[in-house]
């Protein structure tokens, strides 16, 4: 006899997706819900109200961090699911609410059914998890895997010269740091994709395996500024040429690593920039990304070995940070994958390009996470956009891994 | 028997020069004196009681452009010499107001040997040449040759709000329209070179017999801007890896056309330039400078025949401006020439790369510019230098022409 699966409401997910978007609706369907904000305490205040209604205990940590338990059989380390309410100015209906909502779906699901699990199921959200309004991103989960100092956190200002210490006392979200979670059975975050990946493969679920490693430096040539009528091309010392090659070279050389890797010149300023002077200075950031350290190691050494005079030019390059490719649990993604599987879903492993939460939670608890389609790959604008049916996908895969692990 | 030469007084030429650097002086040894400031206006003053001094009479026409004249035993069309004394910025002791001080110079030298010329000897003070303060640069020149509409230009406004019309009548030099200049024997501008053509040839005088035509463009480059981390780099839209692409084009097309050919990518915008974004727009300038116009057109031709796609981003290219090359009078030039011969100097013909009021005066006068050696090529900065020497062997030559000319 085949049980009937329990599957989560559809319908009252994507209320609820659209319930939490009214917290700083913008006018082309987007969402601008700074951490702390206004907006954002609403949002919170909600995410609570509906803890609340469903029996589940709230706590609030020093960071403002939420988590909201529904009880289990036994009084163990719960499974955790999270991510954040906050947004980036103008960003999506989608980033980090999504990862929340599902686990009040998971709970809302289980109390329809009238389950009650063994372990206790516990929801969160960290706070600032974009650093729009305060930096650095991932504040919360930073402190709380000692990847930053708490002091100096609390002391960040924003635009307006409000300290991340004081939003959290005006917003009444100054609480206890006895409350900050240290155990887990596992920490599940449901993020959508916010690349192009899973669109264009066609698949449901993505089973993140791992939140890739990085490197980022800024390439900085000097030449001189001449006048651009009266300097023959034989006397130049043209910045911008050196650039132009010095990219070309990267380009030429990163581009045959690995299929991978992804890099980006994001940022270029060009001095004196004035149509009528040849430029003395470019500045240009180089920012690459893989999930293989050794990969990342070859990118820095072909970076390092960029001539260091071109073109008449001098050429320094300086790094500006980098990170471990950061994997998670084994067994946990197992259970990930034998979600997606039971629930006959298309996935595949695919490594997250952008940083989580739960990159520094897998530092401290078990940890996976599980990716959702965005339409065009977009994410952190209004235009950003995962369909309800793949939101209800997504939430029926962290339910049932919760199922598995949880009764 | 030979003819002992009349030269100028190089010790007086020296503080002459030094004295006109006292209007604006930088702490390192440059000047600021933009066009009808104070110390434009206390360095005109000066230049007025320098012109009395010699029994010269000084008009002002209606854009303030100043007129010392000594006269001749005709009362004919004068042979003119002149330059302006405003300065960019920080800019240099020498751009500009040599010109004029050579005027200044000859005829002292005149009345030193008692020399009453045949005809006139004018020399005049271009208001506003730099448009440092005041935009279009070469404003008063271009309204004496038609170019530019006075009204129009009496509007135009400092950052600071000012009109050039109010700093005219501020300053005492809005003149009288009936003093502008419309005949002359010959128009002769000493100017320093602005590059480092005479130096590395280790030549004392440059005889221009051209300012340079030229072409500007702005290419405009549209991608998309994605996540640098989330975006395989086959799905993205780069602009800046197809703005490289373009500029390493257009270096390898323009590279041959020409030896004398410039050309300069000065003004590079990279958007939105954050270093985890890839940039979905990158917008250059393109300008090239040659004499012969059939190059400058073959030079448009390259720009308007880039691709207009490119790694899966739109181009589109637009002239900003352009000007044809301006020639100077043939027998005028042969006239300087004669003059640096007969004075043994070293020379060259040669092209002016930078645009000078000469360019516009010589659509209503015969005229001629003389350029002499700038020390590493450098102009409008502080570091502007052309030794006294060179400066001496450039105000000799417009005194042997005018010899030449006004005897």
């Amino acid at each position: 006899m085949q049980v009937q699966k329990v599957l989560v409401n559809g319908e009252r997910l994507k209320n609820t997706i659209e319930a939490f978007a009214d917290f700083g609706r913008t006018e082309k369907g987007g969402v601008t819900r700074l951490s702390l904000s206004e907006q954002d305490v609403l949002a919170r205040n909600y995410f609570r109200s509906c803890c609340e209604e469903l029996g589940m205990s709230v706590r609030i940590d020093d960071l403002g961090n939420m988590y909201g338990t529904y009880a289990g059989t036994e009084d163990a380390p719960p499974v955790v699911i999270g991510s954040h309410l906050d947004t980036v100015k103008k960003g999506g209906r989608f980033d980090g609410v999504l990862g929340v909502i599902a686990g009040l779906e998971v709970v809302r699901t289980l109390a329809d059914h009238g389950i009650q699990p063994r372990l206790p199921v516990t929801v969160m959200n960290f706070t600032n998890e974009e650093g729009a309004r305060f930096e650095p991103s991932m504040m919360a989960s930073g402190v709380l895997s000692g990847k930053f100092d708490k002091e100096e956190m609390l002391k960040k200002r924003d635009t307006e010269g409000t300290a991340f210490g004081e939003a959290l006392e005006a917003g009444g979200y100054a609480g206890e740091a006895g409350n900050r979670i240290k155990e887990a059975a596992a920490y599940l975050e449901l993020h959508i994709e916010q690349g192009p990946v899973l669109e264009r493969e066609k698949l449901d679920i993505g089973l993140v395996d791992c939140v890739v490693g990085m490197a980022c430096y800024e390439v900085e040539v000097t030449g001189e500024s001449d006048h651009a009528g009266t300097t023959p091309m034989d006397m130049r010392r043209d910045a911008l040429f050196a650039a132009a090659d010095l990219i070309t070279e990267l380009r030429r050389k990163l581009g045959v690593l690995d299929p991978e890797l992804v890099y980006t010149m994001g940022r270029m300023n060009v001095l004196p920039n004035i149509h009528t002077v040849i430029p003395n200075k470019v500045i240009f950031t180089v920012e690459a990304r893989h999930k293989n350290m050794d990969i990342v190691r070859e990118v820095e050494e072909i970076i390092n070995s960029l001539p260091e005079e071109l073109l008449e030019c001098t050429v320094s390059k300086r790094k500006l940070w980098g990170r471990e490719t950061v994997w998670f649990d084994e067994s946990i993604c197992a259970k990930v994958e034998e979600a997606a599987v039971a629930l006959g879903y298309s996935h595949k492993k695919m490594a997250s390009g952008a940083g989580h939460d739960a990159q520094f939670v897998a530092g401290f608890l078990p940890s996976a996470m599980i990716f959702v389609p965005s339409v065009n790959g977009k994410s952190h604008c209004e235009e950003e956009l995962t369909s309800y049916g793949d939101c209800e996908k997504g939430v029926n895969v962290v339910l049932e891994t919760v199922l598995s692990l949880a009764l």
